[in-house]
């Protein structure tokens, strides 16, 4: 490895993967992915070499192309685009001749001093500024090396000289240009489409450097790090809750708490740590969890004498004492709720809030004599994540049950506030409460009853009826997905920990001091005023930074709402109020500012639900025939059919909407549909006419109207 | 082991522990404590066979006695009591004889069907209703079995009959009785006496059924249990946290969390885990830590590459993360707070609150650009706790520096609130405000600078100031330990959830369907009316329950004020106030009632803190001489002595304060004392005189005055 050592110099990798040779690109990542040191998330890159049209006399001067593996590469463009003449690909000798590498083999790190000058070497703009992990070989097919995007963009920026320097390719744009044959599509005109490109360059005034439409999965990690929402950490699936993101988190507890406490929840804390026996108590249960347990085997240097497991949810946990507690019909219903985190060991690639290995949730849990009590709990429950997702968060969802198959492990039916992401025409689910029925309270099981009130022998028992239902930061995730766009992140004011940022602006060199003092003041006056009246403001007083750059690190950090105040503004006793939501600005009297801020805020709130809510309708679709499900999910929208509820059916839909020609990664648009639920509400739809209407995947009966889609 | 199965039938064993025959009650501790299966914490029970005299030609009928571990027994007071004969030890084949044992296997299961009607058989009180685990002889000297005290006591009541019946007697009580010669101490007055025994025997009206002054620890763990507060788990060392506890953490949150916002602090949430890289990062740091440090080796059925820490504190966690965050000194301060879980997997004895495996609290840790900045915060966090303990809590506590040996690993130095628990006149820890200095920053650690503003070259770097600040749900076991007495909790009104009960009384089975609603409905309104004005009131209307029966329930409980109302009070339109920390009862006019409860509740708060105050202030004693050390730590205090303030010093004290016949358990009241702090305010002391004033212990001049005791 000296060899390698040598050509990494002071960087230092993520990690390094050793594995059999791998000639494919499919062999490459099965070869990775099967190994636990590889870090997740991660991509791999690839390195494509062509050869030039070259004269016979002249040595050829090789082009270089290093993007990401899911690129599609289109080479003539990229080298009309260089300058280039026409490309082929090259041959293994001119591989060897210039790299000494077969081209499985092939990778950024083959690059150095002496033989980059000889190449035109270009890389995706995305990788240039990425924290993205990226597999490359390591001078091998057998060993992979793991860098961040910078670190890869820095190796190669190292060998630029005057007569070499390294360029840096939005290749997707390239295309789409080429595809729209520069069409004038509404947002691709000729200028507006430049200007687009420039964004992507990385020009200023677009914060996130990759396109929400192009890369959605590194436009998304992009604006969660950037508006400091978040952070990766070094252990992988693990990720940091900066104030940013946890200020929300905050937000909906309180709101939540409140909500609860008027039901009668108490708040309590129950251990993380579950003994294997325990855990193990309820079957069905613990097997929907025990491939992703973790375990703790050992203290200080003594090995436990048992393992003991995390708490992927708390059902055994605290049940085995809701039997202890519980002893007489008196002490139901019983309510209790605790906002913790549990570990759910994904091997899946993990996500920042949508599927993380610690996760921070609350997790209800109780008791009720009657099922029909059970029952009304289960869906009161479940209107305040709706409202969680409507009206704080802006997110519209669709509430209903979840069939057989996608139901709660051990419960007895599971009802689900379901989300949508246009941008991947992908269903999320948004939050659960389920109704567990008798299965945990059986004696077999936890063994948790009362004596039946109702039997005068006063020898009956009743088995308690229980519900668990949980609400997690996922929710933040969604928000993000659904809100944001190309400048970052758009915060619903509702959840925003600062609602309103005053930025005095117009101050320049030639500004007297008191000039500069009185906008300064005037903008922390209107900041005060308006805490006063409840809103979250702060006025923006940094020095040292232009308008411009505050504009761009609120408008990244999606700030509802801006207001200017200049020396022209002040002159008016007016500020310019700036929308973040839709860009428009328009100039506010002083004067009755502690009413319109406000009012301006829930307009705000207003439209950006109902822009919401407009795109989820018009992407979920009545399909009745079969030939049209699979297009219309390709189109990026979910289903609703007329379905019989049959397990079998839900598997074969799954089946046939997947495209068994690419790999079957949850997170491909090529995955299979799940049913996403059966939303309560069918009157959407045309009535269903019991015997005639058919379900269109197998053509029994059809039962209800259920939403099928591909899903996170 | 078949035979014991049948011994013990029905009952279900804690656990059951092979080890070496042992000899002595020392040895067995040893043997049953070095097995991990062990469950903590846990008891021995002895057992006592003693010959009363007997007449040559009668058989004997010895008498047994069953008690803990570390109960005195004077055996002939014993028997006097039980009107047995004089009494000596019982010979080998005397134990033979009945119980076919040695005197090493002697175990209250020895005890059966055929024996146990021709002895007289005595247990000790505490015993017979405790929860607590204790470890008995399985009929040899080579296996323990443990139960619980309800179980032994279940066990052995099997066995009585019309001509022999199981008597329990506590035996310390019995010997206080015996110290005082039934002599008039205040509270030891003969008939005082009898009501206290009566109440040992479990009376109603004693809701604990163990002394604080006779069994602190047993009645600490009942007054947890029967409050509600908390549930003993079955993890060792982790406890469930029941609402009537968990509000209590919650309302010191918000105010905790209101203080830190305005000082500039944010919330954030890092992962629970850390690399073993990482957390090894800090040697000396983490060489406080690593015996107690949890490791996830196993995540499914796959072993990790590497084993993953549980966090015991976040500083590793965080820092990193600081070093990529703090790019410049407009970046600092940073001031981030998380309110988490931490484990730390003790092997010592836990108690619940004060030493738990895992326990919940909020670590702040903060960035400052110069240490100026960093001592201010420190001091400024450490009032912030000491406002918990006394405006909340009502428990005094004093502030002050640790010594060098008692600091927070790898910090500079380590402000503390130091507690005290007068029954048992050892100090406790309250919460610790760390200034780490440069020592995690510096560049071999986490290197985490900025350019230093003031250096003109710009060329200079300044390591930050950093501080790290935690207060734990420990703050709840203090308050527990210092205000509940024998009929259970006592809340502070300010972190009672539930600060006025109103009970209605004097409703008979005479009393008409009108006045039973009258009276009920004005406790309603009554509750209603107080909740309006802000004050946490309930009307319990249970019914089938009597107003004795809540009376109890609710003073177990602690809510700190009852409102009782009869017929005559609705006819006086009055009610009658019952205070929960004196008991002194008092009319109140419903007229004013709105005005007069809070200002009770104010008075209630303030008179907590300051009977616990007066009573703090008379345990700390100005010490100058050595010899009046010990004497004065016996006597359950802690000593202020001028103190050399050197290491060496430190251990010297702690040896010689301990009583090295006993053993060395922390828990043991002869434990050596441990420097608590040295006091920001010394002024309570006289002046130390430089170069005159020595220090106590060594003879060296004295620096400060410090506080010695024994501690938790």
């Amino acid at each position: 490895m000296s060899s390698l050592d040598n050509v990494l110099g002071s960087i230092k990798p993520v990690a390094i993967v050793s594995h059999e040779a791998t000639n494919s690109p499919a062999a490459w990542r099965e070869a990775v992915e099967a190994d636990p040191a590889t870090p997740k998330p991660f991509e791999l890159i690839k390195v494509l070499v062509y050869k030039p049209k070259t004269a016979k006399s002249a040595t050829p001067q090789p082009l270089v192309i290093i993007a990401r593996e899911g690129t599609e590469i289109n080479a003539n463009l990229v080298a009309k685009k260089l300058g280039v003449k026409e490309v082929r690909l090259a041959s293994e000798d001119l591989l060897t001749e210039f790299f000494s590498l077969d081209k499985n083999s092939l990778t950024p790190l083959a690059l150095n001093e002496s033989n980059f000058s000889k190449t035109t070497t270009v890389i995706e703009t995305a990788i240039t500024n990425s924290d993205t992990v990226y597999g490359v070989h390591a001078l091998s097919s057998s060993e992979t090396i793991f860098l961040s995007g910078k670190e890869i963009y820095a190796y190669l920026s190292r060998f630029e000289s005057q007569d070499a320097s390294l360029q840096d390719l939005n290749f997707e744009a390239i295309k789409v240009e080429v595809e729209t044959g520069g069409a004038a599509k509404p947002k691709a005109a000729p200028a507006e489409k430049a200007k687009e490109d420039a964004k992507i360059e990385g020009a200023v005034q677009i914060a996130i450097g990759i396109k929400k439409e192009v890369d959605f999965a590194g436009w998304y990690t992009n604006v969660l790090v950037k508006a400091d929402m978040l952070d990766y950490y070094n252990v992988s699936g693990c990720y940091i809750l900066r104030p940013w993101s946890y200020s929300i988190w905050e937000i909906i507890q309180d709101w939540f708490n409140a909500k609860i406490r008027a039901m009668g929840v108490q708040n309590a804390y129950f251990p993380m740590f579950v003994s294997s026996k325990v855990l193990e108590r309820e079957k069905d249960h613990i097997e929907g969890f025990s491939p992703e347990v973790a375990w703790v085997t050992r203290a200080g240097n003594s090995e436990l004498e048992e393992p003991i497991a995390i708490r992927p949810t708390s059902e055994t946990v605290m049940y085995p004492y809701y039997a202890k507690w519980i002893k007489s019909h008196r002490d139901l219903p019983l309510k209790l709720n605790q906002w913790n985190s549990v570990v759910r060991w994904e091997f899946k690639n993990p996500q920042p809030f949508l599927r993380t290995r610690e996760f921070l949730w609350q997790e209800g849990h109780t008791a009720h004599l009657t099922k029909p009590e059970a029952d009304a709990e289960v869906r009161e429950i479940l209107d305040l994540y709706r409202r969680v997702y409507e009206e704080l968060l802006a997110v519209p969802v669709i509430p209903g049950v979840k069939s057989e198959k996608e139901k709660f492990a051990g419960g007895l039916y599971t009802t689900t506030v379901e989300g949508f992401v246009p941008t991947t025409g992908r269903g999320i689910q948004g939050a659960t409460s389920h109704c567990l029925g008798q299965n945990f309270s059986r004696p077999e099981m936890f063994n948790i009853f009362v004596e039946d009130p109702a039997d005068p022998t006063g020898q009956g028992k009743t088995y308690v009826w229980q519900n668990s239902w949980g609400l997690s930061t996922r929710v933040i995730g969604v928000m993000v997905m659904t809100h944001g766009d190309n400048q970052g992140l758009v915060l619903p004011p509702r959840i925003a920990c600062i609602q309103v940022v005053v930025v005095p602006c117009g101050i320049t060199a030639k500004t007297g001091e008191e000039a500069r003092k009185a906008i300064n003041d005037m903008c922390e006056q209107l900041a005060e005023s308006l805490k006063k009246v409840g809103v979250k403001a702060k006025a923006d007083l940094r020095e040292g930074y232009t308008p411009g750059f505050k504009f761009n690190d609120w408008e990244q950090k999606g700030v509802p709402l801006r207001l200017e105040i200049g020396p022209a503004d002040l002159a008016k006793q007016q500020t310019l109020s700036v929308r973040r939501d839709t860009g428009v600005k328009s100039p506010l009297p002083l004067g009755d500012i502690t009413t319109t801020v406000p009012q301006l805020l829930e307009t705000i709130q207003a439209d950006m639900f109902r822009r919401a809510k407009e795109m989820y309708d018009s992407r979920v679709k009545e399909i009745t025939r079969w030939e049209d499900v699979v297009p219309t999910l390709d189109d990026k929208c979910v289903v609703a059919i007329p379905w019989c509820e049959e397990e079998a059916c839900e598997d074969d839909i799954k089946e046939r909407s997947g495209r068994a020609a690419e790999p079957q990664d949850e997170r491909a648009p090529s995955a299979g549909a799940k049913s996403l639920c059966i939303p309560f509400d069918q009157s959407r739809w045309t009535p269903i006419e019991p015997g005639k209407t058919k379900c269109p995947a197998c053509g029994k009966d059809a039962k209800r109207w259920t939403l099928f889609g591909r899903s996170y």
